[in-house]
């Protein structure tokens, strides 16, 4: 927790003010609350927290140049007076009952830490997200958050309403990716999320991260939270809600773009057409981030989510581990391995491979019938056998010629 | 198999005598025959025919410009006067054997009649194919080929070796798009090729038309003897190759092109890594025509050749019988239908979709508690609910608020 880069701020006290108000805006603003982003990215979080705690609606307003963003949460657009007004009520009726010195108090007996851009630990990914990012951000665990978000840092993310098949899906390529020395981010949810987590956990090697929508103190949903706290002891658990904070719907949404913001791409790999799911990879993709689908039977509409991704949504459509990798920036060229067989056959000249497709897959024939059957002239198919032989396609024997029993 | 428009040439005589040279040249030359078609395509195909017999190599070389087309089939690369007098030579050693009015009265009497440029029968979607459109059609049945293939055709192929999913998704696709007055072009063969035939028989309208390697004499494979007879009854069986010709792996190869070329999008349904369907994807693709493919549990080896192709060549994903349409030139925007849902609950306002969130899924909640837990005031809450309950979302009474059994 202690800060191991230089801090934005002339003084310690500046530092302590700037942390203690990033805290208090966390405890006071929800997650979705753009008035709160932006008089505090116009302001500072000090001085933003002073103003709104003197009610000094008409100064914040000023401040933003009049003008209010809009915001998914406001219940109403109105005027920017009337809205920065219900804000700063807003702010206030939460102001009366926070105490942020009891919640620090609360959250460091149960080991859950805050950090804020003053610390190393402070992921530079979370810069994507501009004025939207977090206050501060609570997290849990030995892990290191900016050093667990190295270049194969990917979330799986899906369906709670999962099944088998994509369960199964989760499990291995988070597995085979945390072997890698990869970190799985998820949301620590029934389904996809839980199986992403756990094959992540089995792995030997790697890491992986629970982004949850609540407080740490209340690991969501209950039936996870031997899952949750097994994370939280070997890796780390994050949110951007103080302690007590309930999980709820929209904080649930907003929880999503922190999924995609901390991670380098991001993978669906279940996903209904009204999954959460989609719309991660909505913002991860409006955060310039590679977006990945996992197709199934589209007799499943638990993949049709998935499907809606690749189909509209220019989603890369992985099948394999390795397709992970390839999604990442900087990854390799997609589609190697695999192509062996297709290869090897490809390889040859055009006249072997038609005297091969000649040769009967199961019974024998001579050089004289397959020269009369390709229409080439003996010797050339002679020179042809002779090749394929060599490649271990055909066997010759005296006069007949077949198929080795490797040909696919 | 009268001509219904104006023929290319001045005479009788000539048209009859480029009728003979084609019906010659498709039982002399090889379907993967560039040579062949390049000749027929300088000279016209009687009087290359007429230099073929006369065996002057030479002439046909300079004719050529003296440079020959490179060919898949050709033995050896070589000189061009070395290629052109093996050319020559096969040809020649065809030309001894063949009875060309014997196999017409055959195929006469067999109720096969060929089809060249001069017949209005003959279809206008070969053209793209240029100077490898075949030199004749071989076709069988009630069906006018070119009337067949309108607006909405579409081919749908894959393994010979898939699963009861893909034959089940083959046939159900087939179905609805026959049964909307589509036809389903594919290649007979087992599997996902006899599915989509199957299907589209089934529908009720519609037409299928099945594209053969070998001579319509022959029908092949042997085990879809009587669903070809069914299609030759009802609507059409067509082939390249005249009537005696054995189905050939390289004939098949040269099939697939037709196929992508007499249909105005390609689907593959199921595709192994190295299934053939897959060249008639990128033959369509050549052809600057659509190519869709539908997504399998990625767990299935059958669909890995599918997801190929969606991966990497750019492929549209297809989930149902309306994205076919979509796929097909002036079909509808993609992704209609299914929203109904989604759309519904995206076109609440952020407030009234924020206070439905926050309406517990099981149980009731009040007004006031909702205010609370939002953070409105209780007048937002109150007329947030008047609109939910307006839509039929939630249910008030009294106080109590609860969901409508029909929310998601």
């Amino acid at each position: 927790m202690t800060p191991d880069h230089p801090r934005p701020h002339g003084s310690d006290q500046a530092a302590a003010a700037d942390r203690t108000a990033r805290i208090t805006w966390s405890l006071i603003a929800e997650p979705s609350d753009a008035i709160a982003f932006a008089v505090c990215s116009v302001l500072g979080h000090a001085v933003a927290l002073d103003l709104a705690r003197r009610g000094e609606a008409a100064t914040l307003l000023r401040e933003l140049g009049g003008d209010l963003p809009t915001q998914a949460s406001d219940p109403e657009r109105g005027a920017p007076r009337a809205r920065i007004d219900r804000a700063v009520e807003r702010w206030a009726a939460r102001l009366g009952r926070v105490d942020v010195e009891r919640v620090r108090e609360e959250a460091r007996r149960r080991g859950i830490r805050q950090l804020t851009p003053q610390d190393g630990e402070w992921p530079e990914l979370l810069e994507d997200l501009q004025e939207t990012a977090p206050h501060c951000l609570w997290v849990q665990g030995p892990g290191h958050l900016d050093a667990l978000l190295g270049p194969r840092t990917a979330a799986l993310v899906g369906s709670r309403a999962s099944t088998p098949y994509g369960e199964d899906t989760a499990a291995t390529l988070a597995s085979a990716f945390a072997a890698g020395g990869g970190t799985v981010v998820s949301g620590g949810a029934y389904g996809i999320d839980a199986a992403a987590h756990r094959g992540a956990l089995a792995a030997d090697g790697g890491a992986t991260v629970a982004v949850l929508a609540g407080g740490l103190d209340r690991l969501y949903p209950r039936g996870n939270t031997q899952l949750l706290e097994e994370i939280g002891a070997r890796h780390l658990l994050v949110s951007e809600a103080p302690p007590g904070t309930a999980p709820t719907r929209w904080r649930f949404l907003a929880r999503n773009r922190l999924i995609a913001a901390l991670s380098r791409a991001t993978v669906v790999v279940e996903a209904s057409w009204r999954s959460g799911a989609l719309s991660t990879a909505r913002l991860a993709d409006e955060l310039s981030r590679p977006v990945g689908a996992v197709p199934g039977p589209i007799t499943s509409a638990a993949s049709a989510g998935s499907h809606r991704l690749i189909r509209e949504r220019g989603a890369v459509l992985i099948t394999e581990p390795g397709d992970l990798l390839d999604l990442l920036p900087g990854g390799p060229a997609a589609g190697e391995g695999g192509f062996a067989v297709q290869d090897e056959l490809d390889l040859l000249a055009p006249a072997d491979r038609r005297v091969l497709d000649a040769v009967p897959p199961r019974s024998s024939t001579t050089g004289t019938r397959l020269a009369d059957e390709v229409g080439f002239r003996p010797e050339e198919v002679e020179a042809a056998l002779a090749r394929l032989e060599l490649l271990g396609l055909v066997e010759c024997s005296a006069q007949r010629v077949r198929r080795a029993r490797t040909t696919p």
